[in-house]
């Protein structure tokens, strides 16, 4: 597509209108339809194609101090996603390049020489992977799940791992890896598909059903990790991190990646009570926030996509189609829904 | 004392009678007497002079798991202590010896050679510091805040570091040594005295007093800590906790010591409802047990007893007379009336 063309396009928005009390609703949302712009000097014009749909996203939709800031009212939601630049006047992207970055939830998204770093713009290679396993295991959630498990996990042949939110995006990786790494690996998931495919499919040595009825993460602890868990990766929060803590191993290290059961919680953040089993246990709780790993991003993506390439590692991603459908496809990420990685596909490739 | 005399003494003990709800009470406790038999073969008879009171020896009067067994129920409580050899057929140990070790809350304790290791028993030296120092900044809580702050706080000049139980045994060495590694210290401490003490002796920069009103340590910390907390030393868990853990700078370590307002819950222990903010912030929170330390143990006390010796440093101990009024003595660890490190003389030196 030429520049001309460009300016003959319209781009259909999602914008936050409201701040959501509890689960985000349609009300929260307003669609807008703008006029695209030729790219400014050295700036180029990205067509959106698929849009990683991240339980962050709650985060960012609320008031407040945290890793960045939130998105505020009236302004297009803020989203990562995979694209082609299909307009350039920078000497660093042609048209026709595939792109990784911020592009909001938007078709299409014009940004500034000045824009390419803070949006983490970077060229994309799909012979490495898929469009959406560059939303997955490639992309933002693969590299949680990767410097996560090994910066602050330090994984060790041997080692038992249990990891929460199983099948999910980041689940999917860090489950993986660590199998790689030579640990026992149990996941935490939510019904009987999810824990099958993560067993059957990623190869995990186990699968604890958190819906199987009250005790079933402890009994599943207890079975599963015969020999106490070392490494705790956790999405949920809530209960369950409770759970995990009164059966870690000396030194353990416990990941606090996210906290979904606690994102759309309308009173106080119920926080760990077995939080002293950090001390008995000598053991560790750290939080990780993915954008710190940036300079190392490559060197990730190169080990997974070879991971992938040889059979060894699986990715899994739940595509919902049409930019229409944003508000309930968000929602998936908060009642359990999705299978694999939420990723929205805005256009074909 | 020639080993003959051992025989001709009377051992006054207490012993856990019962497992406490809350706070301990005296019917948790049975006085009682035993004589004294001559040392085995290799072995030794001491005679405790000062005991430790510490929170922890509330959690060895529960059942279950933790980083040591419980008291049993009919056992003399567990207690560490300082005292005299009085009787030794060991090769290691001379008649009038001064040690530190496992004394347990009596008068006279003999022990055989394979229990010296497992009670910790080593010789200390009187010009390295005081019978009491010996109990405090060079005991079992010099070497909780020292390892704690160094190994897992690691402190770099000009961070801010935060110690609650500011005046207690652990907090004291914790802001000193702090200080003389260039930190800023602010302390938290029960009352105007206690703060004053800490600032005007130890050298603190600032002591907030959490009985002051609501809300005291929130704008304490403000107040105090404008550049945020980087090292939080946590000795009483609760609410504190989560007030600083609101106050955390990036990459903040927040050492879990101890949760003294949980020790007597009756209930369900309060868990850092704000503990998100080690993700937001990538902290960390690590338990530390000082046992495991162990084999630095002399390499802290030389550094410390140098700082006692050119005046850096200074201790304060709360010395209750009378094994008779240990249990007593022990709740005041517990209403926060201690001023200073907690010990119970036993007898004279």
């Amino acid at each position: 597509m030429s520049d001309t063309a460009v300016s003959t396009l319209t781009n259909h928005q999602f914008r936050l209108a409201s701040r959501p009390v509890g689960l985000p609703t349609r009300d929260n949302w307003s669609a807008s339809t703008e006029a695209v712009a030729e790219p400014g000097d050295g700036g180029v014009v990205l067509q959106t194609l698929a849009l990683s749909l991240d339980p962050a996203m709650r985060g960012w939709m609320n008031e407040g101090r945290s890793y960045i800031p939130p998105v505020g009212i009236g302004e297009v939601m803020r989203a990562s996603g995979v694209g082609r630049v299909i307009a350039s006047k920078s000497a660093h992207f042609a048209v026709g390049d595939m792109v990784s970055a911020g592009f909001g939830v938007q078709q299409y998204v014009r940004l500034g020489a000045d824009e390419f770093k803070r949006n983490g713009m970077v060229k994309i290679d799909l012979r490495m992977g898929s469009l959406t396993q560059w939303l997955n295991v490639l992309g933002m959630p693969g590299m949680t799940g990767y410097f996560g498990l090994m910066d602050v996990g330090q994984p060790q042949s041997g080692e038992t791992l249990v990891v929460s939110g199983a099948a999910g995006a980041v689940g999917q990786t860090v489950g993986q890896v660590a199998k790689i790494k030579g640990c026992r690996v149990v996941g935490i998931a939510g019904g009987k598909a999810k824990c099958d495919w993560v067993v059957k499919e990623l190869g995990f040595d186990a699968c604890i059903d958190y819906k199987a009825g009250p005790g079933a993460v402890r009994e599943g602890l207890k079975e599963h990790c015969p020999k106490g868990v070392d490494i705790y990766f956790d999405n949920v929060g809530g209960e369950i991190l409770d759970t995990v803590l009164a059966r870690i191993n000396r030194k353990a290290r416990i990941i606090i990646c996210g906290a979904i059961s606690q994102y759309n919680a309308t009173t106080a953040i119920a926080g760990p009570k077995n939080y002293l089993s950090l001390l008995v246990n000598r053991a560790r709780m750290e939080g990780i926030v993915v954008f710190d790993y940036a300079d190392r991003y490559h060197l990730a993506v190169l080990e997974m996509a070879g991971y992938l390439k040889d059979g060894r590692m699986k990715s899994k991603e739940d595509v919902v189609e049409g930019i229409e459908h944003f508000p309930e496809a968000l929602l998936k990420l908060f009642n359990g829904e999705n299978f694999g990685k939420l990723v929205l596909q805005v256009a074909d490739q």
